[in-house]
């Protein structure tokens, strides 16, 4: 546990996906006076603080533990923060 | 209307303002089994596809028009896409 890392998460909806949040932001933009807006789509942003070197993964600390962690925020993407029917994802650790 | 440009914009809680939704996905990785996620702050990610050239401040489309694309989105920032009390935001523009 020595300094931490962050993972930054960037969940999106797939193209094709109808994005009706989008697409209020889009009207609401042009009411405002805003023109020249094609198309507005929304996705999350999740920043993740992790314990540096806390991967449990059977202790396999050598190497780059920043690659580690990318699998472990990858699998926490697969399993909660992302629906992968409609949403893709990105992650990028940051140390 | 040339080709299009796409706006990044990033919306994240102030430091220092409860993140709820933050600590509930927190909460669930740690009951998924996901050990030393030590915070987890979330935000939003919007993209904005722009028609280029489509600045209609005053017909200033001389100089890099990426900069009146950046003033217009910072704009749309204040005015609508985040509460500037308790949230900062970032543009990055590509075109």
């Amino acid at each position: 546990m020595r300094a931490p890392m962050k993972a930054k998460v960037h969940v999106t909806l797939k193209p094709g996906v109808l994005d009706p949040q989008g697409k209020a932001i889009a009207h609401a933009l042009e009411a405002l006076g805003f023109d020249g807006v094609a198309d507005v789509r929304q996705g999350k942003y999740i920043e993740i603080d992790l314990e540096h070197g806390s991967g449990d993964s059977g202790g396999d600390s050598s190497g780059d533990s920043s690659v580690g962690a990318e699998d472990r925020v990858n699998d926490m993407c697969e399993k909660l923060l992302a629906n992968t029917v409609i949403e893709n994802y990105s992650v990028e650790i940051e140390s």
